[in-house]
């Protein structure tokens, strides 16, 4: 007899497939097998109460398994598997939203609205973008898989392939391929292939670029039937173990001491040999060995940094993987970038470089990227950098569009530089990189007191991995 | 300025202060300092979820500390201090109760209720004996202290000092003195002495007994102004590093295996040396050291059994402490009994004893107490055995009472031996002694699969140490 968790993870997968059927895609071979109850009564799911974020939660017929919420999230008819749901950035009551000529006023603390999804190791972050619904950042009849990445991008009746990303964008009914990069607005009714970057601003900009897909199959490959497999999966499972030795213990120590404007979360692996600067975030789940991240860094949810070194004003994106590589200042690495130097060809990156969202540098040579470099796609050595990066200065200069290799552009070089801009300096105000003693107040600072409430599921019986309903107020 | 804790607290002890005011008694005295905030963010509170018990959990304006709840409750404008709430035998819509010549029915599904109270390290089990008020287990305006133990006794307006218990009564307006134990039927207004023991059966039996208070307070002084001192406190304080390692793991291996049909709470302490037989029940901050526990046999919370053997069918009730002692089968051994042998001169208690609740056995010469005796009181050697016991056959034949030492019976023997008899079976039965694999289930069998969630307060600012408000249902 199916249990519940089966029923309902059934139920969303049909929801799913009918939200899909102008693109003839069905769910269920991809995703049914990816989660067995067993996983789901493994871990335990927890939520964040603090005095900086509005507490209001309720889950009903869920399963939790270990997500992380912190501000408001309700979570109805959904299957969370080991997600991050993190809204500690929703737009509260009062409110202010400008869009293009408009100035919209929030009518209420706006809430991550969960429906009807399954969230399989899937990151949603900060709020929805979709000028239509400023109150609510939903997600519904949407299943997502591994590592995917949702990020201000409300979406409702897709299926988003392991390591995709969608962010500040609203998306109706689509297929994101793995490890595809969307930001492009609304977008409806497409099915977007596997390893496809896409940076939209529309009337301003349109950058493109798709990976090979023979090359990026030996990083992920994902195909009906079978789990996903390659790199960084294997990069993933190898440790696995580190982060579960954290996940069992209750009121862990630090086993190191941050600068008070720093906060170390108590749910991220780090080592002894690594060294935290001033106004550094380090969030959950990040993987932290060996490493030094000077002043205002950030090492943000999923991402990990390894045997490197971040000169300060660093982000480091969810997902984003650092292993032997020197980032010097103001460096930003997009989502799910993988900079892989090796111990004796090591990777350098210059002042002021923008790693574009989804990036691949895995070399086996030592490898320099100059300062104020814009940087995309695959790259194994210095000929794939030359093909896949541009000076910024180069790319401010572009005013009608550009194709070098498998990358396209189309409108205003100067307008997508401005928009990265804008977004770095966002995102390291956020974190709290500006934080002066006293004033710009962000993550790093406002997380350093979190208390975590943690809940489990029923042990047995036909609800056996489901959870009781659970509401939580001030 | 004062905190939103510690304002509550005061509003509690004022509130406890009016109602006692006929007893001209002033609660602050004894207890402003017992609980300093600092205590109450100490510790995370948590509930089980079970399939077997009805999940309703309500928490508002409440501090709950370590906490454990089991069974439908509400916590209103109470503060809750390590107290262990469980509420596994809550009476359930359509249940019949039987009292006197009544059968009374259970109108909807029973919860304990606790507003305005302070429970400092309070023990609250069962359910409402009070046949006025079946649907709910209250407690109300009423501070307990130090492992105070509310069984079935639904309070208003009281005041339970260190190592009281109140036992299948309902109290309005009492004082209660440290170690005594009162079940008494409904009791007003009354200011009960330390180490007063009170069974009484109205129209049955009258049994009481007064520990000389010279010799208690070596034991258990409580004095206002200062915190509770003596023997029992100070054993407890010896171990609280072993509890707090168990509290300090999230889904601790068990050290040892035990049969199918017990249980062994994730939270109790035990060690190798432990060997547990079947039908066994361990609950939660029960701590066990180099015993065997036979079947049937059950160790209660916050009981201790150290370098002990128990046959089967043996009652280890909540606080009871058993040191170097042998119990022969089916013996009872009462709520915060200390059964204090030595390594060279063991307990030895012979089959089906009865030993009342707070009786005290400290002794420095071996002891034997012969098969089927009832035990009360203070008992250091064999003189005081002899003037605090009697065969059990000895107290059946009491038809018009007697006096012992400190001890005065009035009534029928017959029924006060006939009403513990029925308690034992009761409670062996409760707890899972009489299952056969497939019949007569009970607390060491259901009691297998629960999980725990755990909750915590706010971390800082002017609610620190306080909950949110918290929802738990189906």
């Amino acid at each position: 007899m199916m249990s519940e968790l089966e029923k309902l993870y059934t139920r969303i997968i049909q929801r799913a497939t009918i939200n899909l059927r102008e693109l003839e895609f069905d769910v269920k071979p991809y995703v049914w097998g990816l989660v067995s109850p067993s996983q789901m009564e493994k871990f335990y799911a927890f939520y964040g109460i603090t005095t900086d974020h509005p507490i209001n939660f309720h889950f009903k017929h869920s399963g939790l398994a270990g997500s992380y919420f912190l501000g408001q999230c309700q979570v109805i008819n959904s299957l969370l598997y080991k997600s991050d749901v993190r809204g500690d950035e929703l737009k509260q009551k009062g409110d202010v939203l400008k869009f293009d000529k408009f100035e919209i006023e929030v009518s209420k603390d706006e809430e991550i609205y969960i429906e009807d999804s399954a969230l399989i190791k899937t990151m949603v972050h900060n709020y929805s973008h979709d000028p239509e619904s400023l109150e609510q950042f939903f997600i519904k009849n949407t299943v997502s898989t591994h590592y995917a990445n949702i990020h201000g991008a409300p979406c409702d009746g897709c299926f988003l392939e392991p390591f995709a990303t969608v962010d500040l964008t609203t998306l109706h009914d689509c297929v994101v391929g793995a490890f595809s990069y969307i930001q492009a607005g609304e977008i409806n009714h497409l099915n977007i292939e596997p390893g496809t970057i896409w940076v939209r601003s529309q009337g301003n900009f349109d950058f493109s670029y798709r990976y090979p897909q023979d090359r990026l199959m030996k990083y992920v490959c994902f195909t009906a039937g079978s789990q996903p497999q390659g790199v960084f999966l294997d990069f993933m499972e190898e440790r696995k173990d580190e982060f579960q030795r954290i996940f069992d213990t209750m009121n862990l120590e630090s086993p190191l001491s941050v600068p008070d404007s720093s906060s170390l979360d108590r749910y991220a692996v780090i080592d002894l040999k690594t060294q935290i600067g001033d106004n550094v975030l380090v969030a959950q789940r990040a993987f932290l060995k060996n490493s030094r991240l000077g002043k205002g860094a950030n090492a943000q949810e999923n991402c990990f940094v390894i045997n490197s070194r971040l000169e300060g004003n660093n982000i480091t994106a969810h997902g984003a993987k650092i292993i032997e590589t020197d980032l010097e200042r103001d460096v930003f690495v997009g989502f799910n970038s993988f900079l892989h130097g090796k111990p004796d060809s090591r990777l350098t990156i210059g002042n002021g470089c923008i790693i574009m969202p989804h990036t691949i540098i895995d070399i086996r040579e030592p490898l320099l990227i100059p300062d104020n470099h814009l940087v995309w796609g695959l790259i194994t050595d210095q000929k794939d950098l030359e093909s896949n990066s541009l000076s910024i200065a180069d790319v401010e200069s572009i005013e009608n569009g550009l194709k070098k290799g498998n990358m396209t552009f189309e409108g205003s070089g100067k307008s997508l530089v401005t928009a990265f801009r804008e977004r770095i300096h966002h995102i390291l105000e956020a974190n709290g990189a500006f934080f002066d003693g006293k004033n710009n107040k962000g993550h790093a600072q406002k997380n350093q007191d979190i208390s975590f409430n943690t809940i489990q599921p029923y042990p047995k019986g036909s609800l056996k991995g489901l959870y009781p309903t659970i509401t939580i107020q001030p």
